[in-house]
């Protein structure tokens, strides 16, 4: 799931909140996590309830384990120090 | 496809990249197109060219049209001025 949230406050709200519904972090605003339709409800209840609908988008992709496993990535991988960064260069 | 990219100048270079291989931006930092091996590899040597490996990072994900039919989306859609005010904001 991918987020575009413009707010610092939110965005971290976003975070903290996916993390407590067992999500891992692969980028500063893309979760990823075991595909069920009660995680899938979860995410939707958690991102109504912080999102502002006029300004931020939440998107989730289902993925299969094929796609997974066919995922290409580049470059330096997330750590969660990176997050304190984040918060110092917005 | 998404990125993780801290430099304003460098996430501009690559969206602009990124609009010139025919892909369309879904978020700020993520973009979605249509699969095949040619564009993967584009995208690589684009982002190769642009990203710094020490603290950016891109992602690609391919999808079946199934995956691409049950994604969920969650408030305001992307909309190309947006990339302005991003540039304002960071």
């Amino acid at each position: 799931m991918i987020y575009d949230i413009s707010d610092n406050k939110r965005r971290f709200e976003m975070a903290a909140a996916l993390k407590r519904l067992g999500l891992t972090r692969i980028q500063r605003s893309a979760f990823i996590g075991l595909y069920s339709s009660s995680i899938v409800s979860d995410i939707k209840n958690v991102a109504r309830k912080i999102i502002d609908p006029q300004t931020d988008n939440v998107q989730i992709y289902p993925l299969t384990p094929a796609s997974y496993r066919l995922r290409v990535v580049i470059g330096h991988e997330f750590s969660e120090t990176q997050e304190m960064d984040w918060g110092y260069v917005v």
